[in-house]
């Protein structure tokens, strides 16, 4: 069955069709809204561009015409961005992962949901969409990035992981299925590292129904909105950072240089996350200010002169300030300058659940999550 | 379909039924075979007993009654036996294992094969057989037991573990599907650290073709006959070393009371093995002699006065000289006395690819593999 069969049988009769400038757009909006993580967005346009150019179609579905009992899973990639570049997939990967987990659940997945926002999460779940010939839901589990499996408005609404399977450009296969999906996220991660730092996943089975109650709706349509955008601001030289502000309802918190970078090195201690530390010198209306961000693998804690200003979920994205390009924590280098840009995670990530899951604690931050509305003063 | 059906279809006519007394016997064969490893008889023992008490037959089936296309896997436990002591299984795990592997290969398991000889997985992989209801083959992957999920027989001559599945005692399922068996190896390793040091696990799918080429064949009548007798000797008041050395045609290669034990400590150094060395210092023939005997899980090397009388895969046993009962390196104490009984590796663990596999040289040890015939001067 192919994906025109499958949104006939579902009766959907407005999709929208994602050719490579959508896709680029996607991928743009998609890496701002990753927070400094989410993979290098080349590596994710070229695998999307290559399923296009071969004439398989990406169709994209709002989730309110995704029926109740079909069947969707996540698609993408586990592990540290930076040894994602270093070590290019080919291609199979998911393809093995979707036979694996075809195979074990003994039912065929119908549709696609990107896991998170970012530059490999986004516009690589819609290629194998396309590829495997199936829908992408307009959706996602984060609207944002993250480094952890069980990291999503999924987990926190009530749908568990399992099973996930995690495969390499070798073909090793690793399965997950347990109801702990903290113990999930370690078989997982596990499998990340004994195949060298990055892994490429399937996983999350939901009907519809749990995905239109625990997905982050519309988020796809977000990150186009906001990689048009911020494209079209650079052809008419108007100011990128001032459209994503006033599309995300965001904060310009800072401006600065990088003066620091302060990395963790090894992987008992990283377990393979991109970890550290950077500050950055303020200039312009900054002058004279010191910032200072915390990552794991995305930006996670925005301290200016000593006091707190964002915390996890919500969103902290350093961005270009000509071009509105995000500046990713795994190529990150001394001397960038960039806006940070604070924005609201959305309210299904800010739920108890979702404070204990992915707030300021469980990154080992010894206090309580503040929304960033009320620490810019709002 | 039920073991008496699977019998039928395979035309078998001849099979010994496995009382309690031989799992007794059995049990205390395999756990003299086990060189030391294998974990505590009396968990193997329990399980085993309580199968038969249900009602349940298990069969012992000699390999050539078996079909060449008949399917047959491993069923066991992976990881450091003292933890298994303080972990006890609740039962359902090899169930749950054997659910996900038919699952996941889309046909059904007809036969057991123990992985090694072990007070463990012996008795175990034999009651899982007879709870699930299918056959027990008169064979292992080893003659003796070993650390790690590549070091068999059926490995070495040309047999995947994968896929392997491995669960714990709250349901958590990973799976291993990968042609590289290190690789397998290291999934399953990283999940039973996860558990908490131990795995359970079912894996190595086989025809029973690959089985007949493969395997030790008729190691479970070995172990019997050997268990047999040592308990006939202890009633009769005879040596039951001898026995011993009698049956397996192995030495007596050391008499001695253990006086010092090294033990390796932290799972980032030992991987969740017991390892370590103990020496012993001699005692009637052997006084004023010292042997040194290095373990990982299994005895693997001995050094009397500084020469090297054994390595893996040949078999190192350390018996209580009055009742022929084995001492297991997860409990070794100072002040034991034991008689070193060495027993030559059966020929199918004596390949390029076998010493390559669990020769000296992959336990870090820098020679060349030497038949223990052959160190002890025949």
């Amino acid at each position: 069955m192919g994906v025109r069969e499958i949104l006939a049988e579902w009766g959907v009769k407005e999709y929208r069709r994602i050719d490579k400038r959508a896709l680029a757009e996607i991928t743009l909006g998609a890496s701002i809204l990753a927070t400094g993580g989410g993979g290098d967005p080349e590596i994710g346009l070229l695998w999307a561009y290559n399923v296009v150019e071969q004439g398989k179609e990406i169709l994209l579905v709002d989730p309110d015409d995704m029926p109740d009992e079909a069947l969707a899973t996540i698609a993408g990639c586990l592990g540290a961005a930076l040894v994602l570049t270093e070590k290019p997939p080919n291609g199979q990967e998911l393809f093995w992962c979707y036979e694996a987990l075809g195979r074990y659940m003994g039912k065929p997945v119908q549709a696609v949901v990107p896991p998170e926002a970012g530059g490999v999460n986004t516009p690589v779940p819609m290629a194998v969409a396309g590829a495997v010939g199936v829908p992408v839901i307009d959706a996602d589990g984060m609207g944002r990035a993250f480094p952890e499996l069980q990291m999503t408005s999924f987990y926190i609404h009530g749908v568990s992981p399992s099973p996930t399977v995690a495969a390499d450009e070798k073909g090793h296969i690793t399965i997950a299925d347990t109801t702990d999906a903290l113990m999930a996220e370690r078989i997982i991660r596990n499998a990340a590292m004994a195949y060298g730092g990055i892994s490429w996943i399937a996983g999350y089975p939901m009907t519809g129904k749990q995905l239109k109650e625990t997905a982050i709706l519309r988020s796809i349509s977000l990150a186009w909105e906001l990689g048009r955008r911020v494209m079209e601001a650079r052809r008419r030289h108007r100011d990128p950072i001032q459209e994503v502000i006033s599309l995300t309802k965001g904060y310009r918190a800072f401006q600065g240089k990088i003066v620091d970078i302060n990395r963790e090195f090894g992987a008992e201690k990283t377990k393979g996350f991109s970890m550290g530390r950077i500050t950055l010198e303020g200039i312009d209306d900054f002058k004279g200010h010191t910032a200072a961000i915390d990552f794991q693998n995305e930006w996670l804690t925005l301290h200016v002169d000593g006091e707190v200003r964002c915390m996890p979920p919500d969103l902290i994205c350093i961005l270009d300030p000509a071009t509105g390009e995000p500046i990713r924590t795994d190529v990150v280098k001394y001397g960038y300058r960039g806006v940070v840009v604070l924005i609201p995670a959305h309210e299904r990530m800010r739920t108890k659940k979702g404070i204990e899951t992915f707030g300021p604690r469980y990154f080992g931050y010894d206090y309580d999550y503040v929304p960033v509305e009320r620490l810019m003063g709002d």
